[in-house]
């Protein structure tokens, strides 16, 4: 494997988007082939088993289910296109991958880390980021940057725990992998954030 | 959880039918509520899982994906079907669970024991059958009971060679599980085959 894998993650409204945008760019002027990518990352066979998880009426769907849907979901993703794309020495920019599943099915929805974790490092074939960058804002304030304020008042107390509880997840996991997730505050500028990336990066493409 | 779980496994044609239907009634005189079951369960979430893994069209479906759909519509079988009767004390004979997907996509597709032993483990919850009847018969035998001779020449040769590595697969489960897995030889007249079901059965209720 010759190519860089960098994931993102945060709460939704920390900014994910604009970096990996900025990113993109950098790479481009680096000469690299780009693959930018997120799940279902446009496989077929993906988009088919996610149609599977969001009908609306399978209210009966165990959680377990759709943890190994998620997974297999993502396995197709990996071997359809990051593994190939990463075997070809691209650059690969994913928003969101595993640490997503862990957090939001693995603590959100109290599988707990380790059953999610162990169905995942089935379905990516021991593929890593090289690289994660964890955005770190609290989902209150992150929601609020993303929405209007009337379209956030539409989410209720419970939906704000259940973010609060995926959040202490994330910063959970940015100390179980402190060598692979690299938090980053996410109240700085967009300048300041992406400063403190290229400076990140740049270092990783030297060795 | 008071029921009892039993499943069936063996090659095609070795007789699993037939002795499941004189064990059901069996269970029925003893005056049991009985769930005769096999995957994908009749679940209609296991069914729409189903459907994409047999859908003709998706054939970059990488191995992986495979094995963690099939353990995910098994997860909605066990959360749906099986746990439920299990708990309210039913005796539940399955034709085919956790052993064949080890025996044809960990041995026959080469995904190997652990990983698919792993993936179902968790699509499970944990839940064993009690007893496992391997009815043991090589697989060119028990295709030729099944089919017509010339309905089993159109099995070709690779065909087989696949068939008798799944058997081999579960001659290796035989003995690693050797107190839930009964290997019983189904050459043997269906009376006599029978026979050893009943007295297993019998002395396992007495327990």
């Amino acid at each position: 494997m010759t190519g860089i894998f960098i994931t993102f993650e945060g709460p939704d409204g920390s900014g994910k988007t604009t970096q990996i945008k900025l990113l993109e760019q950098y790479f481009s002027e680096k000469g690299y082939d780009i693959l930018i990518t997120r799940e279902p990352g446009g496989t077929e066979i993906s988009e088919q088993i996610r149609s599977v998880i969001l009908d609306r009426n399978n209210t009966k769907m165990d959680k377990i289910t759709e943890a190994l849907l998620y997974a297999a979901s993502r396995a197709q993703h990996v071997a359809e296109v990051i593994k190939p794309a990463l075997l070809e020495g691209k650059a690969i920019i994913c928003d969101r991958f595993v640490d997503s599943s862990i957090v939001y099915q693995g603590i959100g929805r109290n599988l707990g880390i380790d059953l999610v974790k162990g169905i995942n490092d089935m379905a990516t074939q021991g593929i890593e980021p090289d690289i994660t960058f964890l955005l770190k804002i609290s989902p209150d304030k992150a929601l609020n940057r993303k929405f209007s304020s009337d379209e956030c008042n539409r989410l209720d107390m419970e939906k704000l725990e259940f973010h609060n509880e995926v959040y202490k997840g994330y910063l959970k996991l940015e100390k179980l992998y402190p060598k692979r997730i690299i938090g980053i505050d996410a109240t700085m500028s967009i300048e300041e954030i992406w400063g403190e990336i290229i400076n990140i990066v740049s270092n990783r493409l030297k060795t």
